[in-house]
């Protein structure tokens, strides 16, 4: 059976890559040929897939914007692509989902059973039993929310708790309590690279996602250094909006790998 | 132009119930009539609702069940349903997103514009940028976890911040800084009455959420007692299994209907 942590380790290992891929598709940024497509979400997708897969070592789509668009069937064509084509890079359905155990049973299912995603992301603010559902897919990844990118992600997660902010209570849960699969990891956000270090610190060679590194301005060498596992790995760093939206024309599948390949080489350069 | 917290006070005043009946289906509890129609999780869900429809004065359908068995279509049909068959009571979309502002966005569109919820929950871990995209859909609600219902709540709402647990600073943040718009409501769970007068005391006559009175065993003496407002009303008391489920066979909607019934009066009782 394969489990999410193996095939990443793998996948870092064999594309010497750390870049995540996020794909969040929206159809007003499109370029024109994709325009009248009624397919024109899983297109572009998928053109963006094949163009970057050289250079990445996961691929993250974001959920959101498929729903908003009516487009689930989309993002299951997707995802199955993906896997077809290329098998070994694992998918994280961004998805950031939390609730009581019964409903988060479904929300596994959506993700596992009918993406087949390999990992998803969760909110650890409902507690353990929100997360546990997740766990009992066996060989699945559940990444939960840490420090986020964003700058509200302040007004709870940097609040002291027991002498030390709220993001490294859930750290250290994950890394304590939460993790008898082996498959969790948790996010961080590149904008706050100390608290990248202090995380890193805390949980041993757990997968940190790492979002913030493209529109949302954080430092590629401050996170590399920060996050980085003795095996120089560990990090799932993810780019959406500067990747898939690096050409605006009908070139865009060539300037999405440029923009693929610089940011894998520039991660690189760090670790 | 509509108001989520306008047609949610008409509804309590012209029903003269409390009650928010949750709808989680599923199939595998279906009643063998229904087994296998493509369209059984609409054709269940609206029989429900429209046996329930008099003695509630709210639905919050759970979108994780819809999702989990790609019936998307079949909860758009059914919010499209109570909005024409059961007018001013308002839906509750429960889907408890929590994402960076330009993923909120889209998330936004889900809930308001493609399911035309009146209302949405969302999770306050990623903090207010994560939550102000919602409020910028005029007229809608916007209902933040703060004391879920489940065991695992406690894991992070009940840490110790600043000289009181976490729930009360989302509780403070939510009256005093986050609702601008005045459409924001808070989810307390019935399993912790004595949380909810606390909440109650700091919130004013902000609508509260409170799932946990059937199958998770919350009070119901001690949940109106505590979160009753000046006006007496002020609560949207959800049961979804103890009332979608009362009845396994062909009766189901009167069973429902019976539970729904009896449900609005036992809170009624202590009004």
């Amino acid at each position: 059976m394969s489990s999410f942590i193996q095939t990443l380790n793998d996948a870092w290992q064999r594309t010497n890559s750390l870049l995540c891929v996020g794909l969040d598709p929206e159809p007003t940024k499109f370029p024109g040929a994709l325009a009248n497509r009624p397919d024109a979400i899983f297109e572009f997708c998928r053109t963006i897939v094949d163009a970057t897969a050289p250079y990445a070592s996961s691929f993250k789509p974001q959920i959101a914007y498929f729903a908003a668009h009516r487009a689930e069937d989309q993002l299951e064509q997707l995802i199955a692509h993906i896997h077809a084509h290329h098998p070994g890079l694992p998918v994280i359905l961004d998805a950031k989902r939390g609730d009581i155990g019964s409903t988060a049973e479904q929300y596994a299912r959506e993700a596992f059973d009918r993406y087949r995603a390999d990992a998803v992301t969760v909110n650890p603010y409902m507690g353990f039993d929100s997360i546990q559902p997740y766990l009992e897919h066996a060989g699945k990844g559940v990444i939960v929310l840490c420090r986020t990118s964003n700058a509200g992600g302040s007004d709870l997660q940097f609040l002291e708790t027991g002498g030390r902010p709220l993001y490294q209570v859930v750290a250290q849960l994950a890394a304590e309590k939460w993790n008898a699969s082996g498959e969790l990891g948790l996010v961080v956000g590149a904008t706050f690279p100390k608290e990248i270090e202090v995380v890193r610190g805390m949980v041993g060679d757990m997968p940190l996602l790492i979002p913030g590194i493209g529109a949302q301005g954080g430092d590629v060498e401050a996170t590399v250094r920060a996050g980085r596992t003795a095996a120089n790995t560990g990090m799932l760093i993810n780019s959406s909006r500067a990747i898939i939206y690096a050409g605006k024309g009908d070139d865009f599948a060539d300037a999405a790998a440029r923009a693929a390949r610089e940011t894998r080489d520039r991660i690189n350069q760090y670790r």
